[in-house]
């Protein structure tokens, strides 16, 4: 293939209704040639967490390329838009509230990063509620037209000044693993922090089948019996299932059916598994 | 126009939060040329129906082309992944589940199955969850691509040995149609089996504003007072009507409103239509 | 770049669920260059108003290209299939029932307007529920494809005989704004005629944080005590401001919360700003 056109991922929280779509209409404006791939704009608005899930879950399957996140409950304020250039040679664009931490670790890392402060690369009139519009997605065409170096967007801000989100965590002992929703995906299943590692130090591997039981923690505690299945079909039509997802990390889902609104499980509830 | 993208339409039941879009990128790292065209990602989870319908709707004006279809609650167990090349030249890649069968139909028909077992088409890592991103969308990028015959994805498959869902059918007599419901559009529109010829032999034709009465079947049925007509301003506004839909298949409407859920009709629901 | 793919933007109320793909597959068939750019296809049923806002909010943002806008509750009637070309240079295809004017006025008015009724451009056969994709979507490819000039579509029609919608608008006395909501965002932002002009008029400006009194008029109005603000951050989390948009248009909008479900809030609302 003689040119490859320069991939965009996108991701906001901006839902259905044209705000995507006009950031589109600006990067195809500056670089016509982009292949703009929607990660996602449907996620909860504002949910920071959500979005950074969701691009550390996807961008790693995308061709090396300038993606845009934008969840930004504070645009307009002192929080400050950036760049990071990642291991692989991604770019990412989009605010310094942590959303793009998570997603340049699983990119090879940050190597380096910067402040958006070069306003040739922005739209001639900037206002304080559109970011998206005004400067990522300008600024991410331009890179990926080959009109700017990731050098020209502005000055370097060093990796540990970055904001970062508290990282959700799994702790195995011997008999338990403690854990926490790290996301509820369209199917009602729910995501945990933690994959293989904690359950070999916490069960030393486990079986097919293997009953388990689950308690969601916070003001009004729920267990749910379970089984540690390999494959949806481990368990009956519309039993639950603790498994191993498509990322390496411990999930809890109903065959067929929908766990989350079932239990009414939310990110960042605590879980505990045990054997039963 | 010298050489054209190729295209591939995309239909899973993942809804729209990442899962389509890893595809996506898994697609256009293989495949960096290729016009990747959703059909849609909302459909009701694990409705395979829902999913055919669709793909039947819409791939009849898509370019010749891959196209890929997920929606397979068996995922990870026995059911096998499947490519069928179509009488047309399209070459329809998902699970061996009824999925593919009517939009195959709709392109021609089945000119050739295949199951997938060509490994190297696959991701080098596969997971037991998600086939999607895992085995359908790398062998159909490989495909687009022309880095692989049809051939090369894996043995035949004989016609009838593919899984195929229950047919709905239209059934005609004298002064009555027996069908169902085969989908609810996002309008509330009911469509059914069958058609002109089902009303040919139930009425020979149907004027404009024929009055006609619609039961709806199973344990509480619901009748409903109905005209026919040839465009939705036939009947007033909020007014009921069936028609033969884009497709050529009867349907029922509101004008201008909507008819599922104003009675709260789902598919599969058994339907009888008489003149009143 | 030697050669742009000619871009479509594309807006309807088809929804999600394949309607809008079948448009999609029709266009690529007739330009399989074209890069489609959809702008939005889950606003309100019918709602002509919210299609006609959401192309003049994106499409301004759009390379010039061909526009197709499909709200059509009056499909199949003695309604007119439009094309508009516009100062800019953009051509709009769509309904003659107002949808286009107001986006057609944002991309430098109304150089001429004609009906659709050469059929050489349309597909073969057309139904009387499906103008998208038997009449708007294929001339609109054959114009983006070079195939056909503006002039083919078919006559002239005179810009003062296009079906028009009543332009909400805003009056400013001193110490008042009475204006009315255009649009509800997905963010539940409550859009309002009017602007920094109103502003300018009835208060001489406004300082950031100075309290505002709105009322939502109607069968049973609503008071909101508010205030301005440049950004969302001027006022505390969960509250509400009133604030110039990224259009240059009066908003209303909670910070980080939902403004317009929380107060039940819809479009055509009467809205009068005070001072408090």
């Amino acid at each position: 293939m003689e040119h490859n056109r320069p991939v965009i991922g996108f991701l906001t929280d901006f839902g259905l209704d044209g705000a995507a779509a006009t950031c589109r209409g600006v990067m195809l404006s500056i670089c016509p040639d982009a292949q703009i791939v929607d990660v996602g704009h449907t996620i909860r608005k504002y949910a920071i967490r959500d979005g950074a899930f969701l691009l550390r879950f996807a961008l790693p399957y995308f061709p090396v390329g300038v993606h845009v996140g934008v969840v930004d409950p504070g645009v307009g304020t002192a929080r400050r838009p950036i760049g990071i250039l990642t291991g692989r040679g991604d770019i990412l664009i989009g605010p310094d509230n942590g959303l793009l931490i998570s997603p340049a670790e699983a990119l090879g890392g940050i190597a380096e990063a910067r402040e958006l402060a070069n306003r040739d690369l922005w739209l001639p009139l900037t206002t304080s509620t559109f970011h998206g519009r005004d400067i990522f997605a300008p600024v991410a065409a331009h890179l990926a037209a080959g009109g700017a170096e990731f050098e020209a967007i502005g000055p370097v801000v060093r990796p540990d000044e970055l904001i970062r989100l508290p990282d959700p965590e799994a702790q195995a002992e011997k008999g338990v693993i403690e854990t926490v929703v790290t996301y509820v995906d369209s199917f009602g299943n729910v995501r945990l922090a933690g994959g293989r590692e904690e359950i070999e130090a916490a069960f030393g591997g486990l079986a097919d089948a293997t009953p388990l039981e689950v308690e969601f923690g916070g003001p009004e505690p729920l267990r749910e019996a379970t089984h540690y299945g390999t494959t949806f079909g481990t368990v009956p039509l519309g039993a639950s299932l603790a498994y191993i997802d498509s990322l390496g990390n411990l999930a809890l889902a109903d065959n067929q059916g929908n766990l989350a609104s079932r239990l009414g499980i939310e990110p960042d509830r605590p879980v505990r598994i045990e054997k039963r």
